[in-house]
């Protein structure tokens, strides 16, 4: 039989080295596999039912908004990505292209849609012709290329599954209310779903996405206290539109140029939440996300009646749960317990012989490991307190992680020191210019993260060059 | 004001052209358009929300009989594709490949996927140690790219969306069983949710899938008579897992290859359901699949009270159907009629001053164009009524099509003959060589479309060539 130390010994030791931890997890917990293609991963049946369970909740999100999907083609003509002169700058290096398809050489080179401003913009100029048809606010579902130089399983992969949504508005109050609606939207489902806390704001000129007036930004904090950009919603003004013709007849019956956005989250968020939650043990997954809820683990299962009762109690629970038997004969319950554990199940419930006898099983917490001995009366009502608490409980975790692991820093010294000491997010002044925000990456390895609406008056001078402050940025390393 | 003409004039003639019927149909009534990519076009939202409807049926459908969604690499190095001696021959003249990426010349060419067979035989090669990890079945909803020379909007486009599943098994039986039981999945999809009858059976070894030891197809029929392939499931036996070793420890602790499956259904069935229910109206979609079930158009609605009670019975209708309203001030009633039946809406509701007055409203049928006036007490019974009677006529009416369009030939001459006058399927027996199916289709236009589980005795020699008959077919011509 398998021993229980089967499964720590092929997993590093997540506070010596967490880089290395997060690789084994997303091995040992089947959520991913390397491809034959380098630096493509094979999305395995968990690891995708996380991702599924994250976008049926936020599809249907998009669509109490008013958002409709559809699927635009994979391949752009390499023409149409030049139009808007800071868009194709920022992707052109990480593009993959189609030179020969059918048997033959093409005449124009198609990339691999890295992200479809473009494609979309050019479908809109075409449909656009009054300001009646509008907002035209479309999303897709589907995987993008970027050939990234170094992968990370989810977090940084050369394809990856996101939702894209670009929309196009009469009015710049109207998009910009977009924009800023979705990132709400992506708000409640990181806090909400995935229980962990975000920081939102806007990003600095030189972290925002190639072509957009303003990136807004959820970010949220690993373990080991770096920062992870974990979704994005951008507000295009004109860049867009007036090169690709995005024109409508206003109100007044003149030409004018749509407004638009775009924004979208990915399977990043898996990563992100491998990253916030797991601890030793392996993955732990909040209830509202995670694919199995609850795993009956029968003991002595050989024995009279145990794996009927077993079966019959799954029946019961799969009413109001996501729940499974693990009933394989080859491995003892300890065996059990730890795969339990390192796949994140948020709830393990243990019954043997003595168990049915009082008419009870035990109950054990992911997130806490308690045991709760509970009367079968009582099981439903009992798992959906806890299951809350769970969800309760992982999004304070993380909250107060957040909190201890952000600091305040008024000169560079003091910057470096704290993030040396204690990683997290680094509160600062800046005056406003790209030249401190380069300084401040090369000296400490952090980056701006994100303008939080709210500033705070730390000091009046910037923390880097000491001129006059500008507004309060959160720094941080990522990954 | 837009007139009712408007409608018809842009759209061919439903019973002249047909073809040029189909490609106006997609375009007017916003299914689809085609992009700037030759022979790729853009989902729009109401083309796509048929779609997700499908593929919601089918992925619960799927689920429920153990299969697991997964997601793999969209990009398949060459050599991969090369393993499999007959399935590359079946592909290679389609494949697209990427030749650069990131701004580099890849030292091996990159095909994207045409479909996944050498992709999920790699990796379950790799995670396959013994027949306790029998079966996998996996699935995965993704788009794939074929660069075929003619395309149409969702029957044959370089790049469709569809759901490839792949199993792989402990035993020949299991897995052959797998392959007819997606076949009787699929078949309960187009028969119940899309209205659209089926012939099932299997292909002859000529029109098989590449690297197949059986294909099992559904095949439908078009409103012009034509055979459209509109599901495949296939059986590989070890074809794929003895080259890509896909092999286990089996029951007697002996190496064994596992006993592979695979299956599709795509796009392709947005394209099934125009061209079997549309007609000179427009689309014509049955409620199961519709995304609107039931537009509500008020009459007078500048009339006090008319929107405000229109919007109070949208609210009460959208508890049980997906419901809109057509408030536009721009067009008339009449335009606004024209437009729910161009969109194939099953019903749609007249509501006038009138009609408030008198509690009641009037229900109109796509199906039958049937008007029925309604009491407001009685109307979700009514309607529910409605909805199932107007999905069982529209199976009915193809149902009586295809029966009226299958004819029995024992002669070339005869099949000739019966072909040309009435289009559709013709039942004639078949020697079993490929010389004869090639004889015929130059003859006749017709390809095999299927054997059928139950033959029939039309004759005891072969339609073609006379010698001793093997089989019974299914022949006809196919878009």
């Amino acid at each position: 039989m398998a021993k229980n130390e089967d499964f720590v010994k092929d997993i590093a030791n997540i506070d010596e080295d967490f880089a290395q931890w997060y690789t084994d997890i997303v091995k040992k917990a089947d959520l991913a596999d390397y491809a034959d293609t380098k630096g493509l991963v094979a999305i395995k049946p968990y690891g995708f039912a996380i991702w599924e369970n994250i976008k049926n909740y936020a599809d249907k999100l998009f669509k109490e908004t008013g958002i409709q999907n559809v699927y635009f083609p994979l391949l752009i003509p390499e023409s149409l990505l030049q139009k808007e002169k800071d868009h194709v700058e920022g992707f052109a290096p990480e593009v993959a292209f189609v030179t020969e398809a059918g048997g033959e050489k093409l005449d124009e080179k198609l990339c691999i849609r890295p992200t479809s401003e473009t494609v979309f913009s050019t479908l809109y100029a075409k449909w656009l012709k009054s300001w009646r048809d509008l907002p035209m606010e479309y999303n897709q579902w589907c995987s993008v290329l970027r050939w990234e130089k170094e992968t990370r399983p989810f977090l940084r992969s050369r394809e990856f599954l996101w939702q894209e949504g670009h929309t196009i508005h009469e009015t710049e109050e109207e998009a910009k209310a977009r924009t800023l609606k979705m990132l709400e939207i992506y708000a409640d489902i990181v806090e909400n779903m995935l229980a962990i806390p975000v920081l939102k704001g806007r990003k600095t000129e030189k972290e925002k996405f190639a072509g957009a007036e303003e990136t807004y930004t959820i970010e949220t904090l690993t373990r080991d206290g770096r920062a992870l950009q974990s979704g994005t919603s951008h507000y295009f003004g004109q860049n867009f539109t007036k090169p690709f013709e995005v024109k409508f007849q206003n109100r007044e019956g003149k030409e004018e140029y749509a407004y638009q956005t775009s924004w979208g989250i990915s399977t990043r968020l898996v990563g992100a939440l491998i990253m916030a939650h797991g601890d030793e043990r392996g993955l732990k997954l909040p209830p509202k996300v995670a694919p199995i809820q609850i795993r009956i683990i029968p003991i002595a299962q050989h024995k009279e009646g145990v794996l009927e009762k077993v079966k019959e109690l799954k029946e019961r629970l799969q009413k109001e749960f996501r729940v499974e038997i693990d009933a394989r004969e080859q491995v003892t319950p300890g065996y059990k317990f730890n795969d339990c554990e390192l796949k994140g199940i948020p709830v393990r419930i243990e019954m043997g012989p003595r168990d049915i006898e009082n008419n009870q099983c035990i109950i054990v917490r992911r997130d806490t490991l308690e045991k709760i001995t509970v009367k079968l009366d009582e099981l439903e009502e009992k798992l959906k307190d806890i299951m809350e608490d769970i969800q309760k409980n992982m999004y304070n975790i993380c909250k107060k992680r957040m909190e201890e692991k952000t600091s305040i820093a008024r000169t560079l010294e003091e910057f470096e020191e704290k993030i040396n000491t204690n990683q997290g997010y680094i509160k600062a002044m800046w005056c406003g210019s790209a030249k401190c925000e380069d300084k401040i990456k090369e000296r400490t390895g952090a980056h701006s993260r994100c303008i939080p609406e709210k500033s705070e008056e730390i000091s009046d001078v910037c923390v880097c060059c000491g001129k006059k402050a500008k507004e309060m940025v959160y720094w941080g390393r990522q990954y």
